[in-house]
């Protein structure tokens, strides 16, 4: 039976506790040619493995993300970043599918990164942790599948940098995955993607506090993340989504201040978004994570998308996903992937789904999104011979 | 002869040498109640004032901008920030009027603002400075109109925040105001608008440096500067303009670096754009005019623009203008103002025009702008009496 309608109450429904779980490996090669020794991954697992281990479908997340997707950890209200689409009955259906999701490497969630202790020196590594790419961060979570004894994946999928990693597993382990959903993403940064992120860093590192990188064990240079976040923030939302939610209503006020305290709602919503972000994010991640983005060129470098297409199995399946309002990851930019994934003869479905609320539509509750994604992995589960219950 | 065909022999045609003068009043209100006083006013003129005063036309400056419109200083080889669009035969044709700019109070190109000397300490305002908005400006403007003998301004025209001074200039002084040429500009910040003026604020004020506000004689707070800078940089210009001029190109490198300095063009460029902006701007000022421009509401706060407009005179005329792909000030905000206008009667023509370059379209070399721009000041001069030799 896949007749499918997500309900109000699927939308509510959770995968309930869950535990941060991780691993370590001896060393792996980075593209800048570096070795990073150990490497740690921490994640996060939902549903059950089938018997088989083909039901697995690997969760790439964004840039200010985490291993915990979903769920709730013991005692904690807010749930895991994805808690709008995965969980029983939802897009990605944990009655279902066995769904993973880790830290990147760079990150600083559990996973290595330059807040973890630099085994030649026995302090953080800062700035000596090596740069890595997407492809880097790829190449860790194929260690964890391996661990995990998972040989090919039903699914990745992602929004944003999560999107751009799906893609690159699809081209870098393309025998590994049946099928790819990304989200809200794009092959390659465009200037104004790098510029926006290059400003971020360049607040970062002109804080006194960030001292090179060298900061853990004291001040932190919160002031310059904060102010990377603010930047950040305002390009995941819209100009139509922006009027809505607060068009120029005063904070607090009943007029003008005629000073330099905040007189606009906006003004003291995005100071609060960067103040937080400081509390659970790490400047230098910052810093690592927003360059794997911008170094990030799906092609290699040579600009042929078609070309490297082409050494897809011919039964990939890719569900491409935009929306109308984002101007960060505008849907042309999906649609480049759309056109060479059809130019090289991948079975390939594009929905561009109206939105007024910019790149973070992706992050929120969306029963359109729910349906066309359980459907996607339904077809997907079937064409590869999975049956449910 | 109203024929005119707008010749690259025009395009770089020059007033030629120029001089910033200036005049100093006594005292002057501002709309947060407080007085200024003295009020120094910076200001430039081009072209001939006619024997009746008819011919003026005042052009007003955007954020950065200031008295220098067009020409050259003495030894200069740089010319005033609007030399595409005046001097004899452009758009506005010096040949024809008496063209005058004058740099805003709470600048810091000669008017009051934060870098002038309190006379109640001896030094520097810094913060002292009383808040402006975009009325006070056009407040100080209308005494140097009287100081020149000027009673009726032909026109009004700047763009960005030079429009919305010109929008305010046709609402508080209705009667000394023939035509309002608004370019790029809104009758009131977007909550996008402000989050982008407010990150730029915070970048200042995080700056070690900025020490609130009092840093005169001592290092000024540059990196927060350049940031601001540097996130305005991007809001100016478009993604398609910056994808023909920068793309992925590499910079000084032929690999990824695999490190924080720069990799790409873009990245440098920005820089660059932010770090010449701190030899040439104070970043109190940049926070002066910000909350200036973020304060403004042309409806005074009751949202009724066609209130607002039913009190202009029924000859005065707009020329409207905005950019396709301006996304800071989009074409829907000048359509706001136009479609007030028509509700209240006003002659109103709007010109969308199809650009690649963002918001910045307004100060690059145009021929249609200055060939629209011609036509209307020549319709308006005829309608108001005016004859040409």
């Amino acid at each position: 039976m896949s007749d499918y309608l997500i309900s109000e109450k699927t939308l509510g429904a959770t995968v309930g506790e869950v535990v941060l779980q991780s691993v370590r490996f001896e060393s792996m090669p980075l593209d800048s040619g570096e070795q990073l020794a150990p490497v740690t991954i921490a994640y996060e697992t939902y549903g059950r493995l089938n018997e088989e281990r083909t039901n697995a479908i690997l969760i790439l997340h964004a840039l200010s993300g985490d291993a915990h997707a979903a769920g709730y950890y013991p005692g904690e209200s807010r749930p895991g970043w994805w808690e709008t689409m995965i969980g029983p009955g939802k897009g990605f259906d944990t009655d279902r599918y066995f769904v993973v999701c880790s830290n990147v490497i760079g990150g600083c969630k559990g996973s290595s990164g330059p807040i973890s202790i630099n085994p030649a020196t026995g302090r953080e590594y800062g700035l000596d942790f090596p740069v890595v790419t997407v492809g880097d961060m790829v190449r860790a979570q194929k260690l964890l599948m391996d661990h995990l004894g998972i040989e090919r994946l039903l699914s990745v999928s992602g929004g944003s940098m999560g999107g751009m990693q799906a893609l690159q597993w699809a081209v870098a382990y393309p025998e590994a995955v049946a099928s790819c959903i990304p989200i809200a993403a794009t092959t390659k940064h465009s200037p104004m993607q790098i510029a926006f992120n290059e400003v971020g860093r360049l607040a970062i590192m002109s804080d006194a506090n960030w001292n090179n990188g060298d900061y853990y064990g004291r001040a932190a240079p919160d002031s310059g993340l904060a102010v990377a976040r603010m930047i950040g923030h305002i390009t995941y939302l819209s100009d139509e989504s922006m009027r809505e939610k607060f068009g120029r209503r005063l904070r607090d006020k009943t007029a003008l201040g005629y000073d330099f305290t905040m007189d606009f709602e906006v003004e003291s919503y995005l100071r609060h978004q960067g103040e937080i972000f400081t509390r659970r994010f790490d400047a230098n991640t910052y810093l690592y994570v927003t360059k794997a983005l911008d170094y990030f060129d799906l092609s290699g470098g040579h600009g042929l998308l078609e070309e490297t297409f082409r050494n897809l199995p011919s039964d990939m399946r890719f569900l491409v996903i935009a929306f109308s309002s984002d101007w960060l990851y505008p849907p042309y930019q999906s649609k480049e992937i759309v056109r060479a994934l059809k130019g090289s003869g991948i079975d390939c479905s594009y929905l561009e789904m109206r939105s007024s609320y910019g790149h973070d539509a992706f992050l929120l509750e969306n029963k359109d999104l729910n349906r066309m994604v359980w459907h996607f992995l339904e077809t997907t589960a079937r064409k590869g011979g999975l049956r449910f219950g």
